[in-house]
């Protein structure tokens, strides 16, 4: 059973939810809810796939970032925004910015995939580079705000920004063929996806177990389950879920998510490249490696499924080339 | 314009696709219309993807299979089908006949992509594998047919495959968020995609110009339409879409076609490979050879489509992982 949040007064609510969800319906991508019988006939129940790679941008980011941006008054909108990102965020910012009107900055590491820098660009978003090792993205982003008076566009400790990450949960709900829901897996970096899908099942599906999926290694949000407080990884893990590389749950996104979630699970780079593989073969998507971690939770049989409806969210899809194909070339060795 | 079909009494009318698509309503995917900013901004109009690699066995066929399948009486029911395929009509039939507790055997050529094999048998069909150069898969699959009194299933040739097939444009149509389609691409292999879309359009969508995109060396229909009779082409081309090499167009499907067609393309397999590399990296869609061939004429810039609205069928995902990694690294050169 998932427990509803603690009412607090910095955060969002299920009805916040419902009200971003009214604000990106016009404009953000309703992804269809997929079924594979390969996959129902492996994992034992039904699964439904929601495939956010297929959302604006590329990741489900998007939606979380609109809901933001359409919140700002006039003439914060004119001074623009700014965001630190690996790149879904990045690029769900500049989207939003750009089917607003907003002038956007992004300051994104170095060594991310060289789509998700090309892609923010040509959203017409400009980009600064930095050095995940040995520069402070917030320091660089935070000059660039207050050069500009630019507002910042945090990845997922913002209240408007879980609430539109929400809008999948509150989606796959309504596009549920079979009612009810017993499971949700979704991959967790910050948390925010996951708060914003936990406020969504408290308000409509409050018997929904809600999992949260990282990669081995960054697996923050699980070992502050086990704690009760907000615990920090370091971070120096290799992984190749470039998504979901924060080291620690976001203090808002933690305060719903340390009451909300069933449990959390981590799987390894290796059951990442099998779920990755399973998405190309079996679902016709392409899913970026952090996009495919709860998948990943499923096929590796973390979740006993059997004769459940079990959701899972597939988040993004933007992955170079080479690493694409390197996971094929180890799916057909 | 499209001109509507001439009436024959063998060939299926639009009224046909409607009852197709109240019979496989409930079983096939109702695909998304998908739209991409960065498609619409290179081709200078607004494109509308239609993904029948989502579709169940990861291809359109599905559809013409269960319309002809569900027709069939109990008696013909019980003594089971045969198909004989490339690859995608093969798991269409497979997974009609498993929907509907029928027996189903395929003859597939030997050297067909090994996932399609694979797919057929997990299926629940029993495969026959034939030699593509040196015998005659048609004689195989009638004498199976004649042994079992089974009913032959043929690819394209037949009313309820190209009605069930034209359910695709009708989907197109009523999803199409536009209210009018100035034109349609599909990829055309014996002509029965073709022919269904070329009458849900008579039907529904009169204004709509049909085009059928065909391989280089495999344009028959195009020759075809030149000449106003079926004209053969060699077939020992090279070609990289294993599922458009009918080396003419069909009987049934070209007496639809002629008259229906507004033109046809044909396209290299590096404009194919470039296809295929888009649709991975702007729509996170697994396309197969064949399945992108009417999204590379669009790319090739063979249809002037400024200030239109234009359709294009993907028409499906079943690609062997090694040609898939090959394509990627040409496209990440």
């Amino acid at each position: 059973m998932t427990s509803p949040p603690s009412p607090a007064p910095d955060l969002p609510s299920p009805a916040d939810v419902v009200a971003a969800s009214a604000r990106v319906a016009d404009h953000a991508r309703r992804t269809p809810l997929l079924t594979s019988p390969v996959l129902d006939e492996r994992v034992g129940g039904t699964v439904l796939v929601k495939p956010e790679c297929l959302q604006i941008g590329g990741a489900f980011k998007f939606r979380g970032a609109l809901n933001m941006l359409a919140q700002l008054e006039p003439a914060a909108r004119a001074r623009g925004v700014v965001a630190w990102s690996s790149g879904n965020h990045a690029q769900g910012v500049a989207a939003a910015a750009r089917l607003l009107g907003m002038r956007a900055t992004i300051v994104i590491p170095r060594d991310a995939p060289a789509i998700k820098v090309q892609n923010t660009r040509r959203l017409g978003a400009e980009v600064v580079l930095y050095d995940r090792y040995t520069e402070d993205r917030e320091a660089i982003g935070l000059a660039i705000a207050r050069a500009r008076g630019a507002t910042v566009v945090p990845p997922y400790d913002h209240p408007h920004i879980m609430a539109g990450q929400g809008t999948v949960a509150l989606e796959m709900i309504e596009q549920n063929p079979h009612g009810s829901l017993d499971a949700l897996l979704v991959p967790c970096g910050g948390g925010g996806l996951t708060a914003g899908c936990a406020l969504a099942l408290a308000g409509h599906s409050p018997g929904t177990r809600l999992y949260a999926v990282e990669p081995a290694g960054f697996d923050d949000t699980r070992r502050s389950l086990s704690s009760g407080r907000r615990e920090i990884v370091s971070g120096d893990a290799h992984t190749i879920c470039d998504a979901l590389m924060a080291p620690s749950p976001g203090e808002l996104t933690f305060a719903i998510n340390r009451h909300a979630l069933a449990g959390a699970f981590s799987v390894t780079d290796e059951q990442v490249f099998e779920a990755m593989a399973f998405a190309w073969r079996e679902l016709k998507l392409v899913v970026e490696p952090g996009g495919a971690v709860a998948l990943a939770a499923l096929l590796s049989g973390q979740l006993d499924c059997r004769g459940q409806v079990i959701g899972v969210v597939l988040t993004g899809g933007n992955v170079d080339p080479a690493l694409f194909a390197g996971m094929l070339a180890r799916a057909s060795a």
